[in-house]
């Protein structure tokens, strides 16, 4: 049981194990009953464990208080790369004479991409929604309590309580954004992702606190757009969880996209000034300030566990995240936490592949999460995508690892987007050669990941990859390309 | 040997075999002095093959008639994705209002997208250039002629005629539009796919001769710009290596686009009429006939070998092809051919492929082609790629196979980007679920399909994609759907 980050296991397994779930396991368990099961929020963890669990032919009641989908369709990963996509054409549409084309007049049209994501959100949503009805799962809207080991209460929205028992419950309450403890956080003008998604208008300059992956999409967001964009990180680099030179890389692309990024900056307070706000932060023991019309607060999201009472039955925390082993098994035998709330990887694919771990293990089946290949994306422009280990964890770790790198500039479908600022970059294993991290800034990243993360997944070596025919001209035969190079005789680039 | 079209086998291999060609080969074979070796033809097949002989350690000449980088680099891939992607961005902004972008006037300026074709043409070609020096291959510029089984004539620039020993040749020069018997196809106006690259101006109306991956792309190509586009095509169907529900999802796409589609219409001449064409053609025994400013040939390519004078050292060929094992060995045991001009898959990274193979073998390696898993790719909009085993051909192979397929309209990255009418379907063995072909038609199928080739190549089986989280939101997770769908398990589309 584990209430920490899921940090990839370092041991190399000889021989993959076979997780039980990848199975053809469409019915329930032979002599297993079917068991009564709830699922607490309605999430990409909790929608797809529910379906799972019912597939799995259980009794399936799934609790959301607010819409299907949790914040990855509401107001997350759906909503930032709907206003993403339209703000990376308008600033392709700037740059369009580039292309042979020509624009005479080109703005953002605020209001019609605000209608645009809500209408993509409610066709999601409304999937969600078809999807739990096929697979036979009980919607209840409502706030979910812990009664018992066995029972949860449920407030409805007109106020009335029902009681709900279980044989299983699973519980997927995800994260809201973390509000630090900052002088002046609370002024108006002051915005999480939430709120920032949600903008009745765009303004011109923003401030945001926090160069994580959200802050570091929403200064792409506001830039492609036109807009003034500052962002204060406490921490000498940007993007912390991934690969230090391909952070460095986007840290270089924002600024040409005339980010201002500060690193090294501890915000101490906010300040309204004359209908902007004020951002006091120190930076190597000086105090500065910047000034704009909005902050935003992207410094992280914590586990939303506050009201589900857990104490009354006891279930396990640690710094407000559901401990879990991983079997996703909370400490109480039959009650599993999965997703966000349990405070590891906070990805919605992570949630979702927990969610069907979860599920499998209800019906008896014996199936453990592997954190070894969690591919995260970023969606800037070029894209960011990274799978395994990176050289910092391989190092710390003391591991012999080879590298091999091949520049997006050598590549022609990215000279065509021009979008060449990129690299491709493998990790493998000295010796075996068994690829242990892909690190990728290039077009398109975030869908080539899924070779790599299938090569982690399957300890396939460079030679697996070397000897797999990639189609010409792609994005993807870059990643055969840095397997080349990993062993110094590159085809298309300089060894 | 074998001059017909290189089928993928259909024997499973239990145990891949590993190539030869993805080990470590950085240096030459023990005990084998280096090779003299002469490569004719600096296409994708050439040039890499010309690098990789060097890297093992062989005295490489490389002899190009026109420019490095062959058709592919010249008149093919890369001019036209060039020119699709604008054309591409053009429609897009078109309908950018959708987008909440508000755009007032657009147009293509031909002349400079002609304009940015050469230039990256000629960054890529200097690319090659650079890439060869850097490997330390002598490059010159001339046509080349049999003379001996180990020398040829190169015909230089000025008339010079060069004579150049060699150990070991690789002919790889590639192909040349197929021309058809077809009284008028020698008409002003009438085009070849070199032509149509680099039309003066657009025309507003266009006669394509053939649904094949060429004619298609252009159709797009011309449609996206707002021209009106006729198919003819001889066949009941487009695209004819594609599996054919793919192909018809395009056809369909196409006709969205208003392209008009036309199967079954053999082309039997064409005339000049009053400053247009006219094409007459001959549908279910009856003719009929269409005009349009320009009529683009795309029918097919074949090999160009005629100028080699392969008779007179006996190389064997059939149908203007050369004929080779799977060592890409003709019938004389030093000489090579790789690429178009064997008349296997006229694809570059086939090429490209091949021409490694050969350089192992010329150094001593034992290296054999293996066709499995081919990505074919169309650069349409939405993109469709594939790999491995098409329905049609499992079942007349009569192996018995289960489908899985998940559609794009169920995925966010599509909704959002709004390509929602593919599909990724996956066929596997229906009883050891290896996956034996994977068909996509989404946006980044054509990138995508990395994945499915690795499958492929490393004998992959559903569980295996099933149990690899793919990140989300993205296009790649459409595969891992498309697998569970295979086992009657979505857990995002309806099963």
């Amino acid at each position: 049981m584990s209430c920490f980050n899921a940090m990839p296991k370092l041991e190399m397994t000889g021989q993959g194990e076979k997780k039980e779930y990848g199975k053809n396991n469409t019915g329930k368990t032979e002599g297993l009953k079917p068991r009564n099961v709830v699922v607490i929020g309605g999430g990409p963890g909790g929608y797809i464990s529910a379906i799972r669990s019912a597939q799995l032919g259980n009794k399936v009641t799934l609790i959301e208080k607010a819409e299907l989908g949790g914040t990855c369709l509401n107001v997350g990963c759906i909503p930032t790369k709907t206003l993403l996509y339209s703000a990376e054409l308008f600033s392709e549409i700037k740059n369009s004479r580039n292309m042979g084309i020509d624009v005479s007049e080109v703005s953002i049209n605020w209001k019609n991409l605000q209608k645009r994501k809500k209408r993509i959100v409610k066709k999601l949503v409304s999937g969600v929604k078809s999807l739990l009805a096929y697979n036979k799962v009980s919607v209840i809207k409502g706030s979910a309590k812990m009664e018992t080991e066995n029972s949860i209460l449920v407030t409805k929205e007109e106020g009335e309580i029902e009681k709900i028992y279980f044989d299983d419950a699973v519980i997927s309450t995800g994260s809201v954004p973390f509000a630090p403890l900052i002088p002046g956080i609370g002024l108006e003008g002051v915005l999480d992702s939430t709120d920032a998604l949600n903008l009745k208008s765009l303004p011109e300059t923003i401030v945001i606190i926090g160069g994580g992956v959200i802050g570091v999409e929403f200064a792409s967001l506001f830039s492609s757009l036109g807009k003034k964009v500052t962002i204060l990180e406490m921490l000498p680099f940007i993007l912390p969880p991934i690969d230090r030179q391909i952070s460095s890389l986007i840290a270089r692309g924002l600024g040409k996209q005339g980010v201002s990024l500060n690193t090294e900056c501890r915000v101490v307070k906010v300040e309204k000034t004359e209908g902007r706000l004020k951002v006091y932060f120190i930076r190597k023991g000086k105090e500065a300030s910047v000034e704009a019309e909005k902050v935003l607060v992207a410094i992280g999201r914590q586990a939303n566990t506050e009201d589900l009472n857990l104490k009354k039955i006891g279930i396990k925390t640690g710094k407000g995240h559901i401990c879990v082993d991983n079997h996703m098994k909370t400490n109480i035998d039959n009650i599993y936490a999965i997703g966000d709330c349990t405070g590891k990887i906070m990805l919605a694919h992570v949630a979702s592949e927990q969610g069907v771990v979860a599920a499998e293990n209800i019906s008896g089946h014996n199936v453990e999460m592997d954190y070894k290949a969690v591919p995260s994306c970023v969606y800037t422009k070029p894209e960011v995508a990274s799978v395994g280990f990176t050289e910092e964890q391989l190092k710390e770790s003391g591991i012999d690892y080879k590298t091999g790198i091949f520049p997006m500039g050598a590549n022609g479908k990215a000279v065509i987007s021009k979008e060449t600022d990129g690299i491709v970059k493998i990790l493998s294993d000295k010796k075996t050669e068994e690829i242990l991290g892909a690190h990728v800034m290039a077009p398109r990243a975030t869908d080539i990941i899924g070779e790599a993360a299938l090569a982690i997944r399957l300890e396939s070596t460079l030679d697996e990859i070397i000897t797999t025919i990639h189609p010409h001209p792609t994005i993807s035969e870059a990643f055969k390309e840095a397997a080349l190079a990993s062993q110094k005789r590159a085809l298309n680039s300089i060894n």
